[in-house]
C-alpha cells in the first residue's frame, strides 16, 4: 500500500473509500485545505487514483483492506455506499473514526429502513409498504393503484433496482432479471408511483459537532432514471415549500446522525388543495451530482464542505455566487478520445466550466459535467448542455 | 522516478518543474481539466509533491533529470524561473516542449536583458542603466538623482537582490554582502527610484498558437519587499491607464513570445502633467502572487489558464465574479501548527477562502493566503487580513 505522508502544520489525513469521481473531485479541496487525502481505489486507473498520491488498491468489503487503510487516516470517509454494515461495525469497534457513521449509512444502503425512520419522523413519504409475497404486491397496488414502484432494498442506483410495476406477477419477472433472491424473499420496497411536478434535491452537509448549512434547494431533471441537467436554484420554487424541504433535510441529517454531505432527492408535488408540497424519493450520505453545481456556484462547493464536515471544521458559507447555475452531465457517447471534442467547447464557450472523471468513454457513463454561472437561466441551461451534448456526440456543431 | 500515469480518452500529461505552491495550485483545476500533472519537486515533501502523484525528486539545474523527466510529458512548463538557460536550450534542441519558452523565459531571467528589450519596444520602464563601474554608478545617480536601485541582473526575488543605494560606495558594500562577483564585474542594473503612487499588477496569458486573455489590473499592497495584499480590481483606477497598462503586459507576452501566464508588476505614476501613467518594474513568467486571487475571484483562475495555455487549448474567461475580491498572504508566524488558528479562522468567517501550501511554517514564508469577495471593498480588505494576521499570530481575535 502507497501511505499516505503527513503534511505539515497538524493538519489532519483524510481517508476515502472508493475511488470514483466523487473522490477524484474532493482533491482539489482538499489540496487548497492543506488536507492529505488517501483514496482506497478499486484499481490503479481509478478516477481518484489518477489524482492523488496515495491511492491504496482494495476491495472495499475486505475488512483487512479497510483496517489497514485506516490506519494512515483520522478519519474516514466514502465515496460510494456500498461497504457492508458488518465490515463498518467490526471498524468502529476497533476505534476508526468513520463519516457518516454506520448507523447513519445504513439508512442509505437500506431503502426499508430508510422508508421505516423517515415515517416515524414525519417527514412526507410516497405511501410505501414492504412486500413479503405477491398477495401483498396485488394488496399494495389496489390500495394505491397501478402501477407502483418496486425497489430492492439494496444495491441500486441510477435507475437500477428499480421497476415500475403494473401487477404482482410484474414483480416476480423484475426480482428474476435483477437477480434478488426468490420472488420477495427478504422483502422488497413497494412505493406509490408520484404524480409529481418535477424533482427537487436538498444538499446539507452536518459535522459530528452537529453545526448544519444547507445550500440552496435545486432542480434536477432526469431522463430514463438518470441525472441529466442540475437548475440551481430551483426556478420559480414556492418560497415556503424551499424552507419546508430545506427544515426536512436538516433534520434527517441532524436525527440520523448523518456527517458529511447528505442529498434528500424529493418530488414536488401539489396537494389537493393545489398547494406545493415534497416527498422525499432518495437519500445519499456523499457528495452527490445534484451538488456539482456548487463547485463553480457556490461560495462552498459541496466537496470542499464534506471535508471541513468530516473533519468538524467549521463549515463554508454555501451561498451562491450567481444568481443560476446549470449543470449538466457529459454522459459517454461517440468520442473514446473526448478531449477533441472538449477543445472544440472551451473555444466555443470560454465561461463553460468543463470538469473531466479521467474515465474511459463508454455509453452513457458519467464522465464529466459542465457547470455554466449567469445571469439568465435559460442561456446557462442552453450553454451548458449543449457543451454536454457535443461531448457526448449528440450534436456536432 | 513515479512517472505519470497516461489518462484516457487522449488527455495530455503536463510537467512542471519545481514542487513549490505554484505547482501544487496547478493540480486542483489539472484534475477537474483531466490533464495529468507531473512535478520535478525539490524534495518527497515539497508543496506539490504532497498534492501531486507523480512528482519524481530531481535537480532543476541537472539537464538528465530534466531530459528524463520531461520524456513522459507532453508539454513542460514551470513553478520558478531557475532553470539554467544552457539547461533549457539543450532540452529543446532535443526536442522538449518548453512554455515558456527558453528565448522568453531569458527576459524573466535576466533583468538587464529584461530592461533593453522593453525600452527596444517602447514600453515605460524607470529610467536605466546597466553600471560596470563605480563612476558609472556615480554618473548614473548624478543624472537621475539618488538615491537608486541596484538589481543584481540575476536570481533576485521577493525583495532579495535589489537595494536602496545612496552613493557608489553603497553599490560595492551591498555586492559584497549578496556574493556577487567583483563590484561590478558582470555590470548591475541601476534603475532611478520610481516615485509611485501605488503597485499595479496586470496578469495575461497567452496560448503558443497567440491566443491571448488578461486579468482586470490589480492594485499590490508591499511591505519589506514583499507582497502582503492584493485588490482585484485595483480600487479606483483611471480606466485609460488600465486600458494602457493591460495593452502594455499583451504586447509585452506577445513581442517576447511568452507563452502561459505573465505578471507584468508596475508602478502607477503621475507624469508631468499630473495625468495618471506606469513604469515597468519586474516581469514574471508563470501564475503569480499577484494573481492568487483569481482562484476564486474570476471565471477561470490563473492555475486553470496556465494549463490551458500551455496546451494550447482555448483560454477561459478571465471576467471576475465578484465586485472586489481581496487576497492576502499568510506569512509564516507564531504558530508553527497552523491547524487550529485556520480552525478558528474558519470559524469566525465562513465566506473566507483560505489557501494552505502544505509547508513547515517559518517567520515570513509564505504559507498560504487568504481570498475574501465581497460587494464592499473595506469588507473584503478587513476580512481577508484579518484572517491573514490571525494565522500569523500578529491578532489573537
Amino acid at each position: 500500500m502507497s501511505h499516505p505522508k503527513r503534511p505539515p502544520g497538524g493538519f489532519p489525513v483524510v481517508g476515502v473509500v472508493g475511488g470514483g469521481q466523487l473522490a477524484r473531485m474532493m482533491h482539489g479541496p482538499a489540496v487548497e485545505l492543506g488536507i492529505q487525502l488517501s483514496v482506497l481505489a478499486e484499481d490503479e486507473l481509478a478516477a481518484a487514483a489518477l489524482a492523488v498520491p496515495s491511492a491504496p488498491v482494495g476491495d472495499h468489503r475486505d475488512v483487512d483492506a479497510l483496517r489497514e487503510f485506516a490506519r494512515h487516516c483520522d478519519v474516514v470517509t466514502f465515496d460510494h455506499e456500498h461497504v457492508p454494515q458488518s465490515v463498518l461495525e467490526t471498524l468502529e469497534d476497533e476505534g476508526v473514526v468513520l463519516h457518516p457513521p454506520r448507523a447513519a449509512l445504513r439508512f442509505a444502503q437500506d431503502k426499508l429502513a430508510m422508508r421505516q425512520r423517515l415515517t416515524e419522523l414525519g417527514i412526507a413519504c410516497p405511501r410505501w409498504v414492504r412486500a413479503g409475497s405477491a398477495a401483498e404486491v396485488s394488496a399494495f397496488g389496489d390500495a394505491v393503484g397501478w402501477p407502483v414502484v418496486a425497489k430492492t432494498p439494496r444495491g441500486g442506483y441510477d435507475g437500477k433496482g428499480v421497476a415500475v410495476i403494473r401487477s404482482a406477477e410484474d414483480v416476480a419477472d423484475w426480482l428474476d432479471r435483477v437477480g434478488q433472491p426468490g420472488p420477495v424473499a427478504d422483502g422488497i420496497l413497494l412505493e406509490e408511483k408520484v404524480d409529481f411536478v418535477r424533482e427537487l434535491a436538498v444538499l446539507v452537509a452536518r459535522s459530528p459537532s452537529g453545526q448544519a448549512a444547507a445550500w440552496p434547494v435545486v432542480e434536477t431533471v432526469q431522463a430514463d432514471g438518470i441525472c441529466t441537467d442540475v437548475l440551481a436554484p430551483a426556478p420559480d420554487l414556492d418560497p415556503e415549500l424551499a424552507a419546508i424541504v430545506t427544515e426536512a433535510a436538516l433534520r434527517i441529517a441532524g436525527e440520523l446522525g448523518v456527517t458529511g454531505v447528505l442529498a434528500v432527492e424529493t418530488f414536488e408535488v401539489r396537494d389537493e388543495d393545489g398547494r406545493a408540497a415534497y416527498r422525499v424519493n432518495e437519500l445519499a450520505m456523499r457528495p452527490h451530482n445534484s451538488g456539482h453545481w456548487s463547485m463553480d456556484g457556490a461560495v462552498t462547493g459541496q466537496f470542499e464542505q464534506h471535508l471541513r464536515a468530516v473533519l468538524d471544521l467549521p463549515l463554508g458559507e454555501p451561498t451562491a455566487r450567481a444568481p443560476w447555475t446549470v449543470m449538466a452531465n457529459v454522459l459517454g457517447g461517440d468520442y473514446e478520445q473526448l478531449y477533441p471534442a472538449y477543445r472544440h467547447i472551451m473555444a466555443r464557450d470560454p465561461g463553460a466550466k468543463v470538469h473531466v472523471y479521467g474515465k474511459q468513454v463508454r455509453p452513457g457513463r458519467k464522465v464529466g459535467h459542465v457547470n455554466v454561472s449567469a445571469d439568465d437561466l435559460d442561456a446557462a441551461r442552453a450553454r451548458a448542455r449543449h457543451a454536454a451534448d457535443y461531448l457526448r456526440g449528440v450534436v456536432t456543431e
